[in-house]
């Protein structure tokens, strides 16, 4: 008896997707796609030895005979189109966070719930790498085990080490903002550790240009803070940021009526520390992926186990879409400088009353 | 030559009334008033033998010859009178914070202000204990030294450990709410590193009621994170909670262009760990007195020598009025559910459109 | 073009032996060999339905055809004659540390080490694990960039969680001790660090037995502290302990001239911070596998490029054999209780005097 | 009834002499001694206007009428005398460590004991400061309750930061050797975790001059690491060191047969962490007095209330002979290069064997 394989397909091969292709590299990739020549191009060495067929056109690839999934790394714009794609010819689907981006485009999100609806079998997942992370599964372990009491109060942010390139200026046209881009990853956690079905009440946001004054022909920040009241009782807030000058800093604290849980309070690559004559210094990853490494490997492996064996996925797909929401509201309180409010259906409710 | 010694008088010896008469025993305390029976009898046993003058009547303390100044721990309701009164009688005054506390009153603490112009001479201090920590000096020295670049955003929290006993509640009566009696601390914290002209732009607050619903009868909470926003792109967030379990914890995050210092991200009672088979743990000081001890006798310290030798005061008095100020208007934002907005000359607006 | 693949053995399925073969499942092993029926039924199930052939004859699983190499990890007795016979047949050798245990038997050592001279081409490696560890890696890395001056003092231990099974009374039969069997780790990281043509001059050592006196039939301790002076003015000093209540610790500074590195000063399994009544706690691992996973791997994937790119490996085997002999030397010291010195050309000096 | 004041004087105003003199100026200090032109000069500004009265001539001070106790802060090498004469007033004596330093001058420690037990009432208290610090408190309290079982391993280490003035090569042509001089503080933690009544059955040390080689003509060492095992199957191990980039590292373990504490595995200098491109980094003190501050102050307080209400010393005269004792025998055996042994009564036993 030979184990099944996952006959896995590729899809974008830039700085998330080269990763995702080396992670299933072994033993189940079988094609890629990418319409960037440079990407193309690595992936000729990288990938075209171990028999990895390679496209430049996505919907070939998706034809290509025995293929059972595709992983979605592309440009964020093109996930929600692809993934719909994709089910519609009966494969699994990862897709990289978010799955769609600004609020028109929600409904491209609920476009692709709608069409995963119809396609029972095939198993649709947004890739939130956190979710898979060790601590963020110990954390959430120990809050279901009721060690902190309730679950009231959630401080996340995502921090990012400060790129003078310019790049997230140009990445701002589309990326649907940085609450939607950078805090969708707390939203997500949010969602995890006070349960999906919460409701969002009240939002508020605020934040500033501290390094790139760019930012604001977009109508972006770089450096926001925001805070989410839902309906019950709980609060999240949320700070993110591109200015760090230290590396990556996703913090994340969850505050219960019986105790506290922090996941990364403390910062560090490894376990090396250095005593010189200025104190003693440890370093901190410079790239989440540096954060988030064995859990991008985790989602790939819990990925093709529930695809091999018909098991209920980690994520559920109406999550990403919740968190892209909610993200899109932070968002919108943000740019309009006003507080956006929503009853306890979910619906929004204007006039500045509290309710 | 005999070295100079104040005559210092303390006024009101419940828990922090009683340390600071401590912390002015030797060798300057002279009187000590208490309207509270206990407290006079614990006066009896630990003032009066050391040549302390124990008064039932604060307006006679005051009175007493070649007394210089008085230090101001009585119920906070009190303080403003009593600090103007002491003025009035040309006595240097260290009020404990806040000076006043709810919207109203704040005519009282600008009363304060007015008065103390009146009398060039004394010295008139609100004591904002944070200010004389080691740690929060450090700090403030380096970005001083420009080690973080232009700061740009403050993260800052007060929370206490949970109380069981119901008396936050009944605290909660006459507090002026948890941003003007806790956060307080964190806002002037604010305006020492963003520099105490700042002008406050928007104001958001959302809090919850986890532990204690009957706060409700006062329109207080338990749990409350509010952001301010300051004109000239600066923003500062705080947290402030009366729910932890494992004890006092004060934090500080400030971030800067280049930079970032965090102060407390590691709570812990001393340099003990543990190692059990359960893991390791360290201790949290139960109270603020257990995180700030050594803040408060330095504060004692310098307030001595400030009005010996007619030293400028290390903290200004207009700071603390606008503390509570800025503190009340995150608690109007709270109770409300509404933005509060300023002009940049500090005049309330009004609506909800984006400046 | 196909790419190249190792063709593996394993050779032992034990707790090690087993993780070993699933860090090479996937591309490499195509063989297995365990005298051991509860072994080989785990391998029947895991590994035999990836192409792997199981033995329970080592000598006939070396014989397979097109086979390019083996990972020992069998008991500690026959490593090295099982490396021998693997090099006869002109195979790789991945060996488990220690190449092998007691005095009489470094003659075995030396052996292997004669062997693998007279096969240049088949690589022969010992597997200290820590050389593979990223955060070693970091500071070995840190040290040849002169971070720390001279290195000249290291402190290191290996710790283990408190096994009340009584497991370690009936190893110590055959484990060569506690210096032979832990420090000898910490003594490979000490060849590395001051450099492998080190001299050691005199030694000495103490140990107790405080949680398992059943022991003292094998001359062993459960917990030891020794001292290493080298010549050329370099110490250092290990602790090995089985008595751990909280999980393993592996800690490891080197001291330099001009700083010092820390690795591991501490422990804990993830960034996760339980913040309870008692104070705030984190966890540890409970083994040396939940501390080290990552490097096995990185050994695997090492030695496998190593040998299929004929590049050199990264330890070198007389390292390996030196390692046992400081372990020796500590070991005779400790059942003695007498110094062992030796002459800067490495041969025994007997007396007392200092040299 | 006026409180009770303790009349005390101090003698010697060097580096840790004019802290013992701060420490007690108010409200005891009414004389101080120094040979020294220098801390005259010093005096004259810091303590004559307390009404201190100053002396140059040890033997008048002890003379002034009314006076108590003495504090001796003078050179090492003058504390057994200057304590036994001040004994001889009836004076009671709180003395820096060591009591003496050679060996020959252990005579003259077991003299101050016989000197002590003829002056019944007077209290006599050799300073070792870590047994007045808050975390090593701690510890032993946690200790004394049963959290770590039965101690049995202690390591112990005091390391100074690097002096490159050369005042250290001068001082250790008196200071007994820095197992003596400087480990004496982690010898006498060992008694007090391990218990005062504990006796050395054997002792090896060795020692490196890393980077100040001109020590080797006082027979010193810069670095040099110890161990002592002690009848009943306990051990201490001790690093000291004064060749540290960071700062002062004074760090101990203790562990024991069900657990493990440690003081200060984590040394900084207050709460504050800095972040930059670099990494995050903390302060460490620069010297003891930056770490053990409260500790002197505590002392000193403790001191006074033994000697005015006649309650026992918190740290018995005997052990810091002892202490001394044994530090001596780490000293012979790094400096002969031979194990030092002692029978179960403390008695030296010669030759090899193991007993």
């Amino acid at each position: 008896m030979t184990p099944k394989k996952l006959q896995v397909a590729a899809a974008g091969l830039g700085r998330m997707g080269k990763r995702h292709a080396i992670n299933f590299l072994s033993p189940e990739l079988v094609a890629a796609f990418t319409p960037d020549p440079e990407e193309m191009a690595w992936a000729k060495v990288n990938l075209e030895p171990y028999g990895v067929t390679l496209y430049d056109d996505y919907k070939k690839m998706i034809e290509q005979p025995g293929l059972n999934a595709v992983v979605i790394g592309t440009a964020t714009s093109a996930h929600a189109e692809e993934a719909i794609q994709a089910m519609q010819k009966n494969l699994h689907v990862l897709c990289e966070k978010p799955l769609s981006t600004s609020i028109p485009i929600l409904l491209k999100c609920r476009q692709v719930v709608e069409e995963a609806k119809k396609h029972p079998h095939p198993k649709v997942m947004c890739g939130f790498s956190r979710r898979f992370d060790e601590s963020y599964r110990d954390a959430h372990n120990k809050v279901e085990h009721g060690l902190i009491g309730r679950p009231s109060i959630i401080r996340s942010q995502t921090c990012d080490k400060h790129d003078p390139s310019g790049f997230f200026v140009a990445y701002a046209a589309w990326s649907g903002g940085v609450f939607v881009d950078m805090s969708v990853h707390d939203i997500d956690l949010t969602l995890w550790f006070f349960g999906d079905d919460i409701q969002p009440k009240s939002v508020s946001a605020h934040g500033i240009r501290a390094v790139q004054p760019e930012l604001a022909q977009y109508n972006d920040y770089d450096n926001a803070v925001g805070i989410v009241e839902f309906w019950g009782g709980k609060i999240a807030y949320y700070y993110c940021s591109r200015m760090m000058a230290h590396g990556q800093e996703d913090t994340t604290e969850i505050i219960g009526t019986e105790g506290k849980l922090s996941v990364n309070s403390n910062p560090q690559s490894n376990f090396v520390n250095y005593y010189h004559h200025g104190g003693i210094t440890r370093e901190v990853p410079a790239h989440y992926y540096g954060r988030f490494e064995m859990a991008f490997v985790q989602e790939a492996n819990e990925f093709t186990e529930s695809c091999l064996d018909n098991k209920p996925l980690p994520v559920k797909l109406s999550n990403a879409v919740k968190a892209v929401e909610i993200g899109a509201a932070l968002q919108e309180a943000l740019v309009s400088g006003k507080q956006v409010r929503f009853d306890e259906t979910g619906r929004r409710v204007e006039g500045g009353s509290k309710l």
